[in-house]
């Protein structure tokens, strides 16, 4: 069973931009995933396709209808659909590597691309909207962080990346940041490789790399750190 | 002067990609910004235009070679261009709003795009790479975090927002996360906006708005209400 994206935007042709391509575009040729970009316009009541009306209270900017996205919704996840409903969104819960893991395990996702200032709160609570952001920074809607949401999960479906065991080592699979990465030429403008690399010792070389990735960790990821029983 | 983003990627295909349509892909025809997607593959010294090797003490994937990423870096970069060298790296400095707004008042961005394993760290020493992350997950490589701070960075261009109000009452702007919104129809589904908003009084609907916000990011992100020293 392949993992089932769909998309509600105001900008379906953004998809699939990026995840075309590559090996999430050539896992999407396969079927290893599907990809949906469902135009929420196509919901709206009136001639003028109106989405968005100004917020209550006043206020700068536009506010996406409840209704509209309701509709939009209810059409991409019917009743009976065990997809997540996500909304990207700076309120959301932080993507983690490990939610990321969970969604690439279920059967897809159905994922909401707020624009304007929001998304009204009742279609929020009303379908069980998810919000969940990329990292604390605005952007001009949730397009760019559904892609990169995306990228995340296909790079994790079974049979998408070349080589399996790539996945297990990389940052945040271990909790710590990775170790730095050397390869030929033996020599770069003076600057050598790490003896230690060339050594041939491979208990030597792991422990090194495990000395680097917490050192590195520490000085500029203190957070993450202090997360590892392990290390204390 | 217009913001000049020079993006060194194995996937130039990729640009401008979602960065082509809507508030961005305007400002880019418009000249505000310019972006240059630049083939790394270009400087690789062999036929097989070979970019990467294996990883000097063994291990899984590959490794982007410090010599080809250093000339493609000093073609794109020559001596005395002011623009900060970026490298898209899960081990990063975590993207944050005040770094974009840096960004978006200077006169561009390098922006390299790691792919495989990683990129040889001589090359990231040598060439002063800023490593930047936008978030604790893995990508198939830098396009997709890189897509992403340039959206953020040219949604504060001068001219680019429609409503300069709006970028300054958002989420991260003032430290807290965005109070919920609403729009017409005042009834949907039987939820009916908040009366607050509604009564016409402006300083309530602030107080309630401001409360609103502390609530949800003491809620969601305790880690962000503890910066706000006016709100101990």
């Amino acid at each position: 069973m392949s993992f089932a994206a769909s998309v509600l935007t105001l900008y379906p042709e953004m998809f699939p931009g990026a995840l075309g391509l590559s090996l999430a575009g050539r896992a999407l040729e396969a079927g290893t995933w599907s990809l949906d970009a469902i135009q929420i316009r196509d919901f709206a009541a009136d001639k003028h396709r109106t989405v968005d009306d100004t917020p209550a209270g006043g206020g700068a900017g536009m506010v996406m209808r409840a209704d509209v996205l309701a509709k939009a919704i209810d059409h991409a996840s019917p009743e009976g659909d065990l997809r997540p409903r996500l909304l990207m969104s700076p309120r959301g819960k932080p993507l983690t590597q490990a939610r990321v893991r969970e969604l690439a395990a279920g059967p897809g996702a159905v994922i909401l691309c707020g624009r304007f200032e929001g998304v009204d709160q009742r279609v929020i609570d009303a379908r069980g909207l998810e919000e969940v952001s990329i990292g604390d920074f605005i952007l001009s809607g949730g397009e760019p962080a559904a892609l990169v949401l995306l990228d995340a999960v296909v790079r994790l479906l079974p049979g998408v990346m070349g080589n399996a065991v790539s996945g297990d080592e990389e940052s945040f699979e271990n909790g710590l940041l990775e170790h730095p990465h050397y390869t030929r030429p033996q020599e770069f403008e003076g600057r050598e490789i790490p003896e230690v690399l060339i050594s041939g010792n491979h208990k030597k070389i792991a422990a090194w790399r495990r000395a680097q990735s917490e050192t590195l960790t520490k000085e500029r990821r203190p957070d993450l750190f202090g997360d590892q029983p392990l290390l204390k």
